[in-house]
Order: structure tokens, then sequence, then C-alpha cells
């Protein structure tokens, strides 16, 4: 059988589950996809094992004859424990037991309470009084599971509700409340301990562990983006773009980095819920003590987002429709690919801190980044000349060439001519209204033109955005600082080995 | 009864249920929040006296004599699939009622051929094959449900799982497979039509109502989270400002429309679930005709976050560490404030004809929008010498009084003078690398100091921050093109009603 042998070869396992069970295999291309997505991420295979290892363990109860003959058949309730219960992690099974756990316990009761109410009404009014509780307590626990605070409890008012029922119809049905809600009880209790114990012991796949690794991997994707976004700034001459389309809007096939950043932009509820359930991990692994401050990667993920959203609002200029001439943004490559490589440094630096659990200063990176940051702000200010618009060209600036390397443009060119190339691009924005402008510069004309001609108006506006990348790219930096402070943080409460610093 | 009342006066129902329920209440704080939690959205409660109605009814089946007489009890299984299957929408209980028939239906056909493979095996081997079934089972619809496309079938590969299980072993130790599958799935039927025909015919909730809602409020989020933003830049002066720290970062208390804005941010999931949920859904209400375009919705909810983006980037100038001086922001205020203003009307009006599904042309909108957005170019163009650094201050410039009603300055004021007022501000950033900076203007002085001395180069960097919040304001503008596409490629697919342009 394919599974059986699987176990002890996973990277053939799924494709044999599924030849032999001939399940939505038609061709050998789907093989291949079941191949690489069992080998992208092998706990899935192992996880898929898990579950029929746990719910065979149950069945066993069932189909081997002693058991059966001390539990009797309602340890079918085991079975259905174990289908419901069992999570892909460990955090979240526990999560779940818990909820089932309680649930079951606080029905039990209650059924016991309301069967024995019932004993003591008449026989008439049993059913109206068994019926009324029914009402309430579907009512009442559909309500409460509402609250926001409760609901990651959803799972367990639902276990109330429906354990609450089966116990008083059958206890109705049947009599002796009591003994049936023990049985289901101690069924419910095999069921549960089978799932938690298969679940801790084979393989344990940790909620913590993959917390840890979701935010190492936030980290990188935030650098990677930032530096494929400046790279494209500074590189795309506008060309070649793809006309900017609600189709292409939200997907760039072109910048792989900026799909993991967006990502990483919507994780907060993926973070959140598996530092929530990690909490309910006992120490493993990497993560000994106990009280691991696992919140604290959530607050860290949100200073990380937040540095994101700049990342976005670089991206956002670099797709808007009025661009810079490819020669001014090409005037300050260095600078800028020099800032954002040593701030994408510093975030690769933090993540792989993290990834090793260590605790290193950063201090001095930090400050070459801030460095960085504050010559490109420099030159861009030294430069400030070339953004906006002015009669007199200002005198022949001499260029600084010590260690911030500009990159002239070629002599032959003045800026006119740089500006004339973009101009194509220029003019599609705003695509409907350029008539409505030119009708409109009449009446503004009458208090602009004397000062401003209309071409160099629209010049200096599109050279302006080159500033607004690089305010987004300093503020980028800034943010860093609280970011650095938030891994700190994390480091010692999380009590990561200092080393010294590189 | 408390419930029993709280039927015909919604208004104090859960208060009262409470109340004889003794649960969670023991001050009258509690019940003021339940209160509240159940006025702010009444379909909360009458969800939870749908669930208690819904149960009642199946129990009914078990508690009246005649019909238990009929269906025995087998029926319990009614009970949880009520439980398990009513959802707080009408489109989820249709999907989780799908999910739950075709999964008893696939089981029940599985569980049927594997109990008749076992019978014709020995007695010996029977346990064995159906043991290794069962595993088998276990693995393949665990893998299969990892699988991102079937990822909304998780539900159904859960019910397969359990309902197989039990199938197989009741048959193995009752024997006829058969009859215990039919049985079973005859029970789950009457389950599941119960609780479909409460969640329609009883104040149905559904999905496609909450999904036009919640679209609408984005758009008003969006619309309001902007003028705020804009209002808060040309007002603010910077001195009552809370220090940026990690505490408020995500927080701004005296922002309510920056927390709507970043809702409506994150909200893609929400939209994509319910729009998901919608298409189970017959047509009902305003929403007649069939097929209706539901993931329509979701694609307009993508552009609304793509312009959300630009207002969060907004947001992040207006809380960045390098603030341009507030007299400067000042003197832009009527260009800004009209620029957001007109934006904000366009984004609010089609958020309105999407609320009462009416089509009119936003053509002269759009252009007066883009009027404002391009006379806040001018001016910013004007003005351009303001920004930047340079020795000449040149000459006096004739101020436009025209339309544009700028703000200048106060008379006996100099640029100098605004930006000393800020500098305290100015100078925390960045708070640890002012010495560094010191440190290295040493090295950087050599190539710099003789063109702009160290003080003006802050001021431009400074100024400039406002010249990227008008980019980016003019860069929202510039997307409400698409917006307005988007909306009206939806109502066109949706045949919302035309009406004439206001």
């Amino acid at each position: 059988m394919g599974g059986n042998k699987g176990i002890y070869n996973n990277n053939t396992l799924e494709a044999e589950d599924r030849r032999s069970g001939g399940l939505l295999l038609s061709c050998k291309g789907w093989v291949m996809r079941v191949w690489e997505f069992a080998r992208d991420e092998p706990n899935r295979v192992i996880f898929s094992l898990k579950v029929g290892l746990a719910i065979l363990l149950v069945s066993l109860l069932i189909l081997i004859r002693a058991p059966y003959e001390i539990f009797g058949t309602n340890i079918i309730w085991s079975i259905i424990t174990v289908a419901i219960m069992f999570e892909y992690t460990v955090g979240s099974t526990f999560n779940k037991g818990f909820n089932r756990a309680l649930g079951s316990l606080l029905a039990g009761v209650l059924a016991i309470v309301a069967a024995q109410l019932g004993l003591l009404a008449s026989r008439v009014f049993e059913p109206i009084i068994i019926g009324i509780s029914i009402f309430l307590v579907g009512t009442v626990t559909s309500f409460v599971k509402l609250w926001p605070s409760l609901a990651p409890y959803e799972y367990g008012f639902r276990v109330i509700l429906f354990t609450y029922c089966l116990i008083i119809v059958s206890a109705y049905r049947m009599g002796n409340p009591i003994r049936t809600a023990m049985d289901r009880l101690y069924s419910i209790a095999i069921g549960g301990l089978v799932a938690v114990l298969v679940n801790v012991m084979v393989c344990p796949i940790w909620d913590g562990e993959l917390l840890h690794e979701e935010l190492v991997k936030g980290f990188d994707s935030v650098a990677d983006s930032l530096e494929e976004c400046v790279k494209k700034y500074v590189e795309d001459d506008g060309l070649d773009h793809p006309e900017f389309s609600k189709t292409v809007m939200d997907e760039f096939p072109d910048e792989p980095a900026y799909r993991r950043c967006r990502s990483t932009l919507n994780s907060s509820e993926k973070l959140d819920s598996l530092a929530q359930s990690a909490k309910w991990e006992p120490p493993h692994g990497r993560f000994k003590h106990l009280f691991y401050p696992w919140s604290e990667y959530a607050k860290v993920g949100n200073v990380l987002r937040y540095c994101a959203y700049e990342v976005m609002a670089l991206h956002g200029v670099l797709h808007s429709e009025i661009q810079a001439p490819y020669n001014l943004r090409a005037m300050f490559r260095a600078e800028m690919q020099e800032a954002a490589g040593q701030a994408a440094e510093l975030v690769r630096r933090l993540g792989m801190d993290i990834r090793d659990m260590n605790k290193t200063l950063k201090s001095s990176l930090l400050k070459r980044v801030h460095d960085t940051s504050e010559r490109l702000q420099a030159t861009i200010d030294m430069h400030s000349f070339l953004l906006v618009s002015s009669y007199e060209k200002p005198p022949a600036a001499p260029m600084p060439d010590g260690d911030t390397d500009t990159n002239p443009s070629p002599p032959g060119e003045t800026y006119h001519e740089m500006m004339r190339k973009t101009s194509r691009r220029f003019y599609t924005w705003p695509s409907r209204e350029v008539d409505a402008y030119e009708e409109e510069a009449a009446g503004v004309s009458a208090v602009g033109s004397l000062l401003v001609p209309r071409m160099k108006a629209l010049e200096s506006t599109s050279a302006l955005s080159l500033v607004t990348f690089t305010s987004l790219l300093i503020e980028f930096v800034a943010r860093l600082d609280h970011l650095v402070d938030a891994v700190e943080e994390l480091s010692s409460m999380a009590k990561f080995k200092s080393e010294v610093e590189l």
C-alpha cells in the first residue's frame, strides 16, 4: 500500500497515495504538482500521516475485541473527537482540546442539572422544560460566542451546545443522565488524549517554530523588496513599462519581492493567531524557558509592518504616473542605492539575529545606515536647483566627488533634453485632463505665466517626484530606530544569547 | 423566562437572558456592555435566537413521541448537524451545508464499498482491511485539504473522515453497512434542512448585504481619513504632538478615521470571503438577478485599497519625524484642503452610488478633482523657490491672488524665523545620530559646506517633506481614475439603474 510505504519514504508518499486512491490524478502533471506541493513543505505529509495514525489508533479500540468489550459503542465519540480536534500544530490542537474539554464538561454539568430539574417536574412538563432549556442554551451560547474577546473559543461554545443537547436528549429517552454524561465524557477524553499524544509525540509541528520563521521571513522580504524597489527606480528607463492597469495593479510579475512584502503587510492576523496558539505550547526545542514572550513576536511584526508601509509607498512612487525623468533618477543612483543597501542590510541582520536567537548590538550598523541616508539627503539638497524651475540656471555647482559618487548626466545633454525624453510618458498624465488643463491655462496664466512658463511647471512637478521617493527612503531609515528597539526588547525578553558586536 | 419574553422584545433580550442564566453578570457594567453590543448590531440577537429555534425544532423530533417512534435515536445526528452547520449568514450556512452533504455522501459511498470489500475477505482480515482503509482515508483527506484551492472545503474533508469512520466502524460491529449509512445520511439531511430553512426563512442575514455595506463603508472611511489627514497636516502646529513611540504607533487616538482606513486596508480577506459566501446565496432583496457579480465587489475593494495605501503614505508623512515648518504648510492650506475635499467628495459619491445602486456619470466631478489637484501642483511650482535652499533669495515673486487663495506668512516673519520655530522638533531626528552627524560634518563639509551651509541643508530637507505630502495627494487623485473605472464596471455588470448626471 502506498501509504504504508510512504511512512519510510516520505519523498514519494503522496504520489503513491494518490495513485492507490486514484483521486484527482488523471495525468502526470497532477502528480508533479502534488509532488512539489509536498516537497515545498514536508510538514504537510507528516501532518497527514499523523492524522491517519491517530484515527487508526482510536478505531483500533473498536476493531479489536478486548477494548470494545470494555468500552462499548460509546467509543465512536472518540473518533469524532480525533477527527475534529486534530489540528496542524501542537498549539492549536491544545487550544481546541481545551475548548472541547471545557465545553464538554460545562455541557455535562448543565445537562445533569437540567435533567434533574426535569425529573422533579411531572412527566408532562419534563419535555417542555427540556425544550426551553435547549432553546436557552442555543441562544445564549450563540450570542456569547459573538463577543470579540471570546471569538477564539467559538468552537468551545459549539461543543457546549451540541454536547448539552445530546446528553439531555439521550437522558430523556434512555434515562440516567449522569451515566450518559459520564460515558460520553470519558470517550471524548480518550479521543482527546490520543489526538494530543500523537500530535506531540510524532514529529510535532510547533506554532512557536512557525511564528519564529514567519517573522524572520518578514524581515527578509521587507529588505529584498526595498532593494528591488530602489534598484528598479534608478535603473528603469520607463520605456518598457507595462501600462498601469487594473489587471497588473496588485500583481507586478517582475517584482517577486514586492508580493512577499505585501504578504508581510497582511500578516498581522497570521502572526497574532500563531502567537495566540504558541502560548498553549510547552517549552520545546530552542524555546526553552516557560512563559516565552510569544506576544512580543507579534509586536515586532507590528513595527516591521510599519516599515513595510514605507516600502509600499516607495513602490507606489515607482509605479506612479508622474515620474521624474530617468537621467535625474540616474544622477542620484549611487546615494540611493547605498542608502537602500545599507538599510536592507540592517533589516536582514536583524532578521538573522532573530533567526539565530543572537543578541548583537546594532549601533555601528545603525550609525552607518544613518550616515548614508544623511549623505543622500545632503546630495539632494546640493542639487535641489535641478529639481525646481527657476529662470536663471544657478552657477555651475562643484560636484561632490569624495565618497559620494554621483553619476552626472552625459556632458552634451542639457536638462531640457533629458526632460524631453520623458515627456511622452509625462504627458499621458492625467490623460483625460490635458485639454481641460489647457482650457484652464487661460485663467491661471493671468497669475502664473508671468512667473513660470507652463512647460517648466510640468517639468518641475515631475522632478519633485524624485524628492518624494528620497524622502520616503529617508523616512524608512528613520523608522529603523524603532525596529532596532523592538528587536532589542524581544532579544532581552526572550533571553537571546549575547554575542560580541560584529 | 427571560428568553421567552425576549422573543417579543428583542431590546431587552440578552440582558434578561443573562440575568436568568446568571452567566458572566456580576454587575451593572456588564449588562450595559452587553446591551450596547447587541444594540450596535441587532443581527447578533437575531442570529442567537435563530440558533435556539433551529436546535429546538430538531430536538422536538426526539422530545415528541410520534416522530421519535418513526426516526429513533439516530435523530441525534440531526442535532449535531444543526449545531455545527448553523452559521451567521445564509451564504456560509449553504456553503457548510454543501460541504456536509457532499462529504457525508462521499463518505457513505466509500464506506459501503470498503465494508463490502471487508465482507468479501475472511473474518480475520476484515478488521485489518478496515484499519488500513481508515488510515488511508485519514491521511489522504488531511493532505488534500491543505491544497490551497481546496482550503474553503476544509470542513467537508473533516466530514468525510469522521463519517467514514463512524459508518464503517458501526457497520463492522453492527452489520449492514448500507442500512447504517442510510440512517445516518437521512438524519443528517433532516438536520441540514432545518438549519437551512430556519436560516433563510427567519430574518435572513445575507452575505451579499454585508459585503455591499462593507464596501460602502470602505469608501467612506477612505474619504474621511483623507480629509482628516490633510486637515491635521495643514492645521497642526506640531507642538502638542504626542511623542512617536511604539505604544501609539498603530493607535492614533485622535484620528478615528485613520483606524477605519487601516481596517479597510486589511479588509481584503474579509471581502474575499464574503464574496465567496455570497455566491452561494439565491437572488434576494435588492440583488435580484442570477449570477450577481459578487466577485466584482472584491475587485473594487482592491482598487479602493490601492487608494488607501496612498492615504496611509500621507498619514506616514503627517507623523514622520522630518516635518515641514508649520507656516510653510499653512501657506498651501487652501489648495491642499480644496484638492483633498474634492477628492474625498468624489470617493464619497462613488460610495453613495454603490449604496443606492445608482449609476451616474462622474466625469464632471472627476474633472473638478483633477482641476483642483492641478491648481495645487501649479501653486507648489510657483513657490518652489521656498522649498529649496539657495544663496540668493529669489526676487520677491508676485503672489497669486486669483482663485488660489494662498495664506502668506505674517509679514514680519522671515523664512528663517519660521524654521527656527520648528527646529526643536526637527532636531529630534534622528535622535541618536545628532552627534554622529556633527562628527561626520567634518568629512562632508569638505565638499558640501562651500555650497550649502549645514543649517540650510536641514531646512531644505524638512521643507521638501511638504513636497512629498503634496505629491502623494496628487498621486491619490491620479489613482481615482482607476477607482471610477472600477465602480463603473461594477455598475454595469450589476445592472445598477442609470440616473441623469447630477
